[in-house]
């Protein structure tokens, strides 16, 4: 049993990677932290949690003194706490944008200064169906974007066949993705019966996507847009491919299968997938068509934004580093 | 005042544009039909009609003695009901496919044989800010289907601009675009929380969009993927377009300025639109956008797709047909 | 046509006010306010108003030049405009509670010191069903609250027949009604999929239905708990009524037949009432039940809490007020 | 472990039980039937289940193999399945009507005429929390209707202090209580933005509730109305009950709180609960309220209608009669 730590439990990716945690059968969750919510119990927070620990004040002293901790704090906050954590030997999985970029200045085009520049360029990027043996090396992982892990999943088989020509990324999400914070925007009255399109050009999930792509061989710029839709949880992500060779139908399936056989997480599926089909779980469900009047390659991937797209995807990371079956305590 | 049928008036579309016409100043609306609930009163059924009118069956000797009709049934019914009507002199403004399309075999192609093929071809394509002057003189309108309305719309002035060299079309829609019959796609459980593509390659307003687009100056064939969301108004069209030449944002948006100025339900936005902008009224609302990244343009339209996109742009059409302003009984 | 004012455009009930008055026949709305958005195009806050009208600075030198206007602005804040608009000769319809109740010590106890004392009490209950006539005389009316607007419509015919033993309302709102301020309560991730009790035992409704059932006869202590449901708009109030005679089905059809035959804005309906059928309307929909195992007397009424429960009913207030058809502007 | 059926498992209910069975340490899910789907997977009707099993045609001399069965069929064609289970010596869990009622009349009046009339009367009413003991020795079970779960764990503690003199039942229910037939009412356009009251006088849980208030000592004919709301999985009720004797809030406190301390799936909150709470859980939330200004005793209780109100109560009272911990495969 490690002793492990949940950094910023308040937020939704937090309280569900906390509750995970605390009936983790490998893990003893010790700590619960939280910026501005500290002395209240993450169950009155969040009553589903079911997690009936006191959210403490951040304090590296205390909660660095486990053997791992997941950081759920935004991009900026996020790198100190981490560097902190990584002083004293935990070993982190964060949450947040700023360990996923490997280029600097991409980094600090999108992001700006960078918290813990030390750091900068040491983590693995923690999709554990493209990087599972070095995630189980590593000291640092940086948990990837919601939006990158279903693009990426979507689009990895294509990218290693070197078939990606050109991509228009259309993404929508459910409204937990735009966090805990009651805005005009994720107010009930504004989001309920509605969809729009938000960030136009220029959401920072662009360049985590470009970077993850250019690795698996299509470096290519990216058109992507993210939508927001009226539920919860969930996100779908749809890839347009102009590919650069012609692939049938049948080829595109044995691709798909070849590189999803085996994965526990992935689901390959015929018709195209639902995102409640993968609500409040791990799975991200895959379906890759062709569309023969255009020649173009369609891809829809659906994952739970704040379970596979943060928490859950967490704890998966955490397993591999740990040496424990990655699937344990998500089921 | 004319006097005027809606034939299918227990459908979505047909309820609403009954309501419409009975609340018209220059239309009196004289008989509703309904296939399979004939004798039930029209707002017991739809209650926010508030149309005290008895559902009849369709007996062309009865409500064929009208000025005018409203046609809301689903292609291949529609076009004998239209054809009988037409017999009679009955100005007409069918909300079907059946005679949307301008190319017989294209026709066959998507829908099979057509039920009334004397009359294929003669029809108006009924989108007014495109065919207006040919509308006034029209004795059959097709009314344009959902998505051809808010894609074509969207498109329209880069189409006319020569500018178009390809266009990938992600268009979302709300529930009641799948229709009145209770099915497991329109049950709560399968649509509430959910979202997913549907129709994946063979959506069949594909052709008719390619179609007007050809008319426009765009010859091309087009990606199109429908999706279902959460909500039961709305449907919203992201199309994202290869330019021939580049356009800056100025120019894109000097562009649509001069496209749409004075056009009484086009609106031109800042920012990317949402549905519920949109919801109960005949207003297409558009926005255009220029990734400097990649070069592509943008296009956002959202509509309501039982009004704009269906019962309200048919009563506009009408409008024209009889000599009126466009929007009487439409604010 | 009469000048009018909107004081308090920025807020939901505000919103579709000015929206109102922008298309009404008799009115000319010609000024908007908001306390802190000022300088803003009202259609840019609310695009669905598409009233383009810039939010001013409240100034009563300026916006108490109208022969009318409607305040909504919170209980407290509002009580001082109302006064300086009536020292300046404006006739008012104030949507707030500061105007409703007629005794002072029970203001007092339910919202604190009142905020202009001189006026309170001399406002007219602006339940037009209720109080027609007055309305018509009055300078200053009270707009009812959403939930005794539907209570009391649903509960009149048996309060005046002196029938009302005791009473439980049990009433259920759409998230609108807790306002436009973003909070933990208005999130979409804390509402959807979610209802819950609100404010039990201590809802500030509560004193200002019993004044009014007092008013018609039936002076009694009532049970009131609402109900905070997952949709915008839309108000069910179900009042379980211990009756003081036995009433059967028969007769009550007939006593609510009577009390409503002629009102414009109330239906009787046959089966059980759902929000949807009064949305974005004036109406207030009513339906009468006998429970024949217990004797208990059994009225749903539903409308829409934005529209019959505050804006709309303001208007039709001020068509009263004016000597025009209540309904005007309203259809 | 024993071997176990699902009958009816391509119902919401249904579903959910064979999912928790398929995963459950003391059970194997043998066989799961439908009866008109049969022949397709159970995860592809229902992919969120994830069980591989393809649905049977009901055969007693096949699926009446096992140690004990789920039945998840409608009242009235279950009772004859259950006694062709019975004959077998499989042990049962009837989530229908047909075996809660112990009066036969009652049964018959509600009903119709019963489907085993030799085994009416020999089941226990399968609510662990008042009949744990019974449940253990048991060989048929009745599971309780959802809107008794609820009504009943919420007064259970006021009905054993003999403190009932009376009681109004306002019960609000998420869409999934109205099944998986595609019925107008359970489209998604009827029910979105919608809420309604139904089978006001006549729900048939009504003598259920009675029954079992009776047992604990309040004897008595109640009001109950159920009202549908938007939303998928959740049950609120909502008891106002005049007390026979003035209760404090410190008493009302003590009394839950003793009631329920120990008990595994029953939680006293201290405010209102919401559904969300209890979503996808096993859990039944209560909180009690003392209405100071009439006296009034208010308690409400939330489930989530397709698990405590159905399928996972199923799974808690088959781990009691197979003498397992009654939360086993329920976290």
């Amino acid at each position: 049993m490690a002793d492990v730590a949940v950094l910023g439990a308040s937020g939704y990716a937090g309280a569900i990677a906390a509750s995970l945690l605390w009936r983790h059968p490998c893990f003893e969750l010790k700590h619960v932290t939280a910026r501005s919510e500290a002395g209240a119990l993450l169950d009155e927070i969040h009553p589903r949690t079911r997690v009936p620990l006191i959210l403490e004040d951040w304090d590296p002293g205390i909660q660095g003194q486990v053997d791992a901790a997941l950081v759920c704090w935004p991009h900026g906050v996020s790198a100190p706490a981490v560097a902190a954590l990584r002083e004293r030997g935990v070993r982190v999985v964060d949450l947040s944008a700023d360990f996923r970029l490997r280029d600097r200045a991409v980094y600090e085009d999108w992001y700006g200064a960078h918290g813990a520049p030390d750091l900068f360029g040491t983590a693995v990027y923690g999709l554990p169906e493209l990087y599972r043996e070095a995630v189980r090396d590593a000291d640092l992982v940086a948990n990837p974007g919601c939006y990158p892990t279903a693009a990426l999943l979507g689009l990895a088989p294509l990218a290693r066949a070197g078939a990606i020509g050109d991509v228009v990324i259309d993404a929508k999400s459910g409204v937990s993705g735009a966090g805990r914070s009651p805005t005009e925007t994720t107010h009930f009255i504004s989001a309920d019966e509605n969809m729009t399109p938000y960030k136009v050009e220029r959401h920072r999930h662009t360049p985590e996507i470009e970077q993850e792509l250019a690795a698996l061989g299509a470096a290519l710029p990216i058109t992507f847009t993210p939508h927001l839709v009226p539920l919860a949880q969930g996100e779908l992500v749809s890839s347009y491919v102009t590919p650069t060779v012609q692939l049938g139908e049948r080829e595109l399936a044995d691709l798909y299968r070849e590189a999803y056989d085996g994965e526990p997480w992935v689901e390959v599926a015929l018709g195209p997938p639902g995102v409640l089909e993968v609500r409040d779980t791990n799975y991200c469900r895959v379906s890759v068509h062709r569309d023969d009047r255009t020649g173009r390659v369609l891809v829809f991937s659906a994952i739970d934004n704040l379970w596979k797209g943060a928490a859950s995807q967490a704890v998966q990371n955490l397993n591999l580093m740990f040496g424990r079956d990655e699937s344990e305590g998500l089921r």
